[in-house]
């Protein structure tokens, strides 16, 4: 399993309007192959950051088959123009540290 | 329920001993009054970049209850050595964006 990560900063005075188009967007990433969860998540410390985390269930279900899609040119269109900058986005794999559970 | 995230920068070559240590500081966590849940993930981009994230009731669980606590210490000299540059921790709430689950 894949975690996407990317913090979001969206444009200032425009955080209603973002989310209400992510509600819109995220049935975009659901539908896609390979998508198992995602969350949105506002930063307590930046009003106008945001935090998306997206697990997949492998690293080409976002980078191949997500990107690569006819259904991400209406989730770009949706939400890209909100971004300033826009996002690094990165990808982890979660560490085995937890042999007590 | 807030997230706490933190991206870590580690020492190249001290992968491994910091993995190491983290399986024995996250006992200190998981004890805190307020926790939740932890996962510490890997990045797939940038090898020695790890990303935490701790789920906790309240933001004063984290900020208060564990960082001024006497177990924090510990956690400290266990884990912050490892981390160029010391990071910049961040809390995300959740954003009620997915009426339809």
């Amino acid at each position: 399993m894949i975690l996407e990560l990317a913090v979001l900063d969206v444009k200032l005075h425009q955080t209603e309007e973002f989310e209400a188009a992510f509600r819109d967007a995220q049935r975009i990433i659901r539908a896609s192959r390979g998508y198992l969860s995602h969350e949105l998540q506002r930063c307590v410390e930046k009003p106008n950051r945001y935090l998306l985390l997206v697990r997949w269930r492998r690293l080409e279900d976002h980078t191949e088959g997500f990107r690569k899609s006819e259904p991400y040119q209406r989730w770009k269109a949706l939400l890209h123009h909100f971004y300033d900058p826009f996002p690094v986005v990165e990808h982890y794999v979660a560490v085995n540290s937890t042999p007590c559970e």
